[in-house]
């Protein structure tokens, strides 16, 4: 599946992805109006909107970008009927040939990972059948538990042909409270070996380095465990990019959340690839900005893939 | 919800929580026959066949404990039927009075948790309306994004009158890679002032204190802001019983993961309180082991019964 992305990226020349992070207030009043009509002021309604919102993005971007990012609880938030608006975006935009990472940030035990794993990447055993759950291509995964919440998303991959990003920077403000932390030269208390101080998210993306070396494709430059860095930290991507070389990094922060452009570069490889940018507020709710005012309500959809074509240019010439 | 849950505790004089963690191997055959009798090996029928098990389980333990605690994972993995599973067992239980603890590790971005926290505490806006998605009293949540991520929770709680239990030192064996590392003295690099070498999970009790002060209820000694201390580490628990004492702990990994009822006396405060301890598999499949094998798959919710009984006389005894 990274091969199939950086395909699809390497086709489109985009290392976009286009996060479906749908809230209400971003759903424009004629979506909301019908689908209330419908359904009531209801879980069901709200669900009916979001879904048909994401719709008119997906019909509007998909030729141009190679995946896109649905954040699973702005769906969880909707309880079932939300959940099953998340199932049937994940599908739709299987089908317009999409990659979907699903950003669920999940972690456990191990017994528990494996359930999250089976679940959203792999099949479950009901009998003597195999069902899937979610299916998505990649998702998210949460690192504060250490391997063994890992290492049942990679093996499901492994079988599966998926991929995982394990969060290593994120892009939120207080990220630095426990990912910044410096380490002391050396040692755990359980063992481990490194030398210097180093911040907890340099010996996370070490490990983010050590699991993907194990779960490298059968051909091609980049393993299917990823990282998640945040566009509002450069500085830290650069170093990352370096103690990562071959892991492909999800970036999220770009736009809304303030990363820009030249923040960029350093997250990609000489090879022009090993990155790929995630914008969502910024794509789906591009009618709110005044930069893309003219398109209006109704023109929602029109002003995401004008914010995607935007973002391409600026990605595009920064990495020139 | 925190002296609510403290009151059960008293009333029952157990503080114990049973992990409803149901997979497939530990549902009794009759109930797996039954359920895919109706509607087949699909994931309709293991979810049929997770609530079934469920019910029994419930029914058989709820006059003993104070609080149940459901492992989203385990439904999840069958999709949207599982996660209705889910749904019809948080409300069959709240319905019996327990207490309802949904561990669903989740932790993100600032707007991104809001959406968590509304869809699992609280109420989400639809319209003019104010919609329940899956309604818990209780979720456990990853720290591993720092206050940005806890905070949505917290604000949640404050409103609804619910509680969190933050993810401190996990049970799991390779916990300690990343949650046993030695942080130095006095600085992160965004800032923060501590003096002395520490590890990463009393830095981190050490903010669950200190977000437990903000979140006291009105009246009563403990936070409803809690942490998540594995029973197998209680030279841990030990410590962080002192870091964090008006926060109420939940310790996993009793029984089947190895956690033992001499281990957990440290977890409690003089007050005989300050802790409850969860066992998921050694309760809800007690059938299977051969302590219990008299029952018979039949009898697996007497099993359970019995389970909880010898488990309370063991923590009991270790506590006088």
């Amino acid at each position: 599946m990274i091969n199939k992305l950086i395909q699809k990226i390497q086709k489109t020349n985009a290392p976009i992805v286009v996060g479906l992070d749908p809230t209400m207030k971003f759903v424009p009043e004629h979506i909301r109006r019908a689908a209330f009509a419908e359904y009531g002021e209801t879980l069901e309604g709200a669900a009916e909107a979001i879904w048909q919102y994401n719709k008119g993005i997906v019909d509007a971007i998909y030729d141009l970008v190679p995946a896109v990012k649905p954040q699973i609880a702005m769906y969880e938030q909707f309880g079932i009927p939300g959940l099953i608006a998340f199932q049937k975006t994940v599908n739709y935009c299987k089908e317009k040939e999409l990659v979907v990472i699903g950003d669920i940030k999940r972690g456990d035990i191990g017994s528990t990972s494996e359930a999250y794993a089976v679940g959203h990447l792999g099949k479950v055993q009901v009998g003597q059948s195999f069902c899937s759950g979610f299916d998505e291509d990649f998702v998210t995964v949460n690192p504060y538990l250490g391997s063994d919440g890992v290492r049942p998303f990679m093996n499901v991959c492994k079988a599966e042909h998926k991929g995982i990003f394990v969060l290593v920077k994120t892009s939120n403000p207080s990220s630095g409270e426990l990912q910044d932390r410096l380490v002391s030269a050396g040692e755990s208390r359980t063992g481990g070996e490194e030398a210097g101080e180093r911040p907890v998210y340099e010996i996370v993306g070490s490990q983010v380095a050590a699991w993907g070396a194990e779960c490298m494709p059968e051909s091609g430059d980049y393993s299917y465990v990823g990282a998640v860095v945040g566009a509002t930290y450069p500085e830290q991507g650069r170093i990352l990019r370096k103690i990562m070389p071959r892991t492909f990094i999800l970036v999220p922060g770009y736009g809304a959340q303030g990363g820009k452009g030249a923040d960029l570069v350093h997250f990609f490889n000489e090879d022009g690839l090993g990155a790929i940018i995630n914008s969502s507020r910024g794509i789906i709710a591009a009618y709110q900005q005044e930069k893309y005012a003219r398109f209006g309500e109704a023109g929602y959809a029109e002003a995401a893939r004008e914010a995607v074509l935007d973002m391409k240019r600026d990605i595009v010439s920064c990495l020139n």
